[in-house]
């Protein structure tokens, strides 16, 4: 069982706590309670097929039934799709079903997907009654702090959405034993960009323990946890509706949603894309005179948890320079870049020339 | 032309001013300008075919082009049924193509059915970016203060939405003079409203202008509708989210809103059916104890602004009732209802038995 963490995102009255730990779904009635979740209102959880499977839900269903809730379940197929106004609506329907009113919660138990989504439902029926984060995969340390919801829209992703703060994330880390191995190792990718951002002792760390990171183990994917979704949380605290600070946690993302956009999204996961997108970011730090070591750490603790840092050679170097055009970041032949200048340290650079990017995404295709 | 009258929602950093006078739309591009909209990124005008056909939407894109800036216009279809998830995701379609990014504004330009489609796509497209009401209904009045923006679900209305204020109001009176009169009437059922919950001398200057009101004496629709803002936003100043007092807003709702869903939406216009309401929340008032003058004037001064206070015979007692039960502000046989004290006075009721609600239904079918 072990011990749980507990950090708080901090946001004034819209602060609220991040619970860590084994075995965390079975406390969730005791939870509910003290955080002054009432059962006169019927709850609703979201979640996908996949973890539908796999006795989450069944767990968490139970838990809080016992503890005398009135819950009701809406699954939705897995994967990026189900972010549409047409699930979305289907949602509304069933919340309406049920009978969810203002006083109600919204639970999502899943990874990004369903998080964003059923916060999306969250924030706008009846223009927003609470919910709760129960995220089942490692990415979503990242989608479940910070309270950024959205469904996709045809023409752009994540376009359609608001910003709703949930009133606790309850991260149950033996739900991730179910998770397979290549989500695992691209949530880690977020993990890491944590603390390439903000902590490079963290980064360290990720280094020495990359192996027990893969394998699961419980205590240090709970530290790691812990420790991605405090800078996370740190971040947002000082910019919850990112206007300057909160871009610093796109690094790798300028490359990385290029490569998603033409590899196609299933090719690539995100979390690999952007793996490679921060082995870019540092080469370009490079270039503009950081130490050749946060090019060679980058590089080498993405590799050690099992992520790729080369781009595959087929993807087409124009179609990913036309890509990041239709990026907002992307301003009259320069570019918005985070870049590292240390590892655990970066900035924003707007004047990064496209020619430059070019070089990059080429060398890129060569790495070894 | 005439002088213009401002006055300021009170909501701390989200405080906006509301604009009313002759020929406002002419002063647009300078008042944008003012409020720091930015000319660098595109606007979008939301409006529909009524609106559009009547060259109030030949004006504003006019003016906004020669003030600088990029604008292109979406026109939906007139009426309800376009506040529907279908007419917004079109709407975030064209956003999207007009190059909309996170700095630029959606105007709404039309009645409430236009303020709050666009106002939802306004409160969602990239998690919210600036909008700006130029009512050009009566009824717009309500609805363009306050922030509630929101589009219907095939079973329920109104239930998708956000909080999502202004920038500011813009009021020109000069785009009433083509609005039909039977929805200039529907329009001033909610002055008189906000009169009968706040003001009673508003309530007194209403019956002795009636006549100018539905003439669109512009002297005298300036000062009405200054008074019906200023109380709807001296309410929603002190409640932004409907926690409490801001249920007040209500008064006639219930039963208006049961007619409306017996009658068919298009039979009874939502200001008639309320009017109506009114009528019957007074009754109830003085069946527990108010003074009768409170049921006189009340179904006096909506008289005289040429609204219906008779229940129309045909429509089904039970069905009324039955309605009522599905809003959310019935509970075991008793109700919520808003009841008048005074004129200009209301309390909130949450004990009122459904037989008595029934009484008065009986009884406005036969009102004189
Ligand atoms: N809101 C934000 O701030 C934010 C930040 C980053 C990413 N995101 C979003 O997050 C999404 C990606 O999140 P994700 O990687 O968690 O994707 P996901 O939710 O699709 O989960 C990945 C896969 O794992 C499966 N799965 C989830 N939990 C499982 C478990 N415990 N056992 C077995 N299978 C399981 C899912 O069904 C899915 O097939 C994207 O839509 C992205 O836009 C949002
Ligand atoms: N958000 C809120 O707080 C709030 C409050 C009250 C009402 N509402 C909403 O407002 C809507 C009703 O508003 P409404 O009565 O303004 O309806 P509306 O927008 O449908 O306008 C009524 C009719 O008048 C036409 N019209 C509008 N302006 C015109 C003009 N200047 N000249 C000629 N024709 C014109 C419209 O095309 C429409 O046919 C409802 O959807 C209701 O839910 C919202
Ligand atoms: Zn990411
Ligand atoms: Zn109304």
């Amino acid at each position: 069982m072990g011990e749980h963490r507990t950090l708080t995102v901090q946001l004034g009255e819209r602060s609220y706590p991040i619970y860590i730990g084994e075995g965390l779904i079975d406390q969730a009635g005791q939870r509910f309670i003290e955080h002054g979740i009432s059962s006169k209102s019927p709850i609703m959880i979201v979640t996908d097929e996949h973890v539908a499977v796999q006795q989450h839900l069944v767990r968490l269903e139970s838990v809080l039934k016992q503890a005398g809730f009135t819950v009701s379940s809406a699954v939705v197929p897995a994967g990026e799709t189900s972010k549409s106004l047409a699930v979305f609506e289907e949602l509304v329907t069933k919340a309406l079903q049920a009978g969810l009113d203002r006083k109600s919660t919204i639970v999502a138990l899943g990874g990004g997907v369903v998080g964003d989504l059923a916060g999306f439902v969250a924030a706008s029926y009846m223009r927003g009654i609470r919910f709760v984060q129960v995220p089942t995969t490692i990415l979503a340390h990242d989608s479940s702090v910070g309270g950024k919801v959205a469904v996709n829209h045809p023409l752009a992703k994540n376009i359609i959405g608001a910003f709703h703060q949930p009133e606790m994330v309850l991260y149950d880390l033996s739900t991730l034993q179910t998770l397979p191995q290549r989500q695992v190792r691209a949530g880690l990718s977020e993990v890491v960009k944590h603390g390439l951002i903000w902590d490079a002792e963290f980064v360290a760390w990720c280094d020495e323990n990359a192996d027990r990171l893969q394998a699961l183990d419980s205590d240090a994917l709970g530290y790691a946890l812990f420790k991605g979704c405090s800078v996370k949380a740190a971040v947002v605290s000082k910019d919850e509706r990112e206007n300057d600070l909160r871009a610093i946690l796109n690094l790798g993302h300028t490359i990385g949603h290029a490569l998603e956009a033409v590899a196609g999204y299933n090719q690539l996961l995100h979390g690999e894309a952007i793996s490679i997108g921060m082995v870019g970011a540092a080469r370009l730090a490079v270039k503009l005179g950081a130490p050749e070591q946060v090019y060679t750490v980058t590089k080498h603790v993405l590799s050690r948890v099992g992520l790729p840092v080369r781009l595959p050679e087929e993807l087409d170097t124009d179609l990913i320079m036309d890509a990041m055009k239709h990026d907002k970041k992307f301003q009259e032949g320069s570019m918005t870049f985070i870049v590292p200048v240390a590892i655990g340290e970066v900035e924003i650079n707007h004047t990064v020339s496209a020619s430059l990017v070019r070089e990059i995404v080429e060398e890129l295709k060569q790495e070894a």
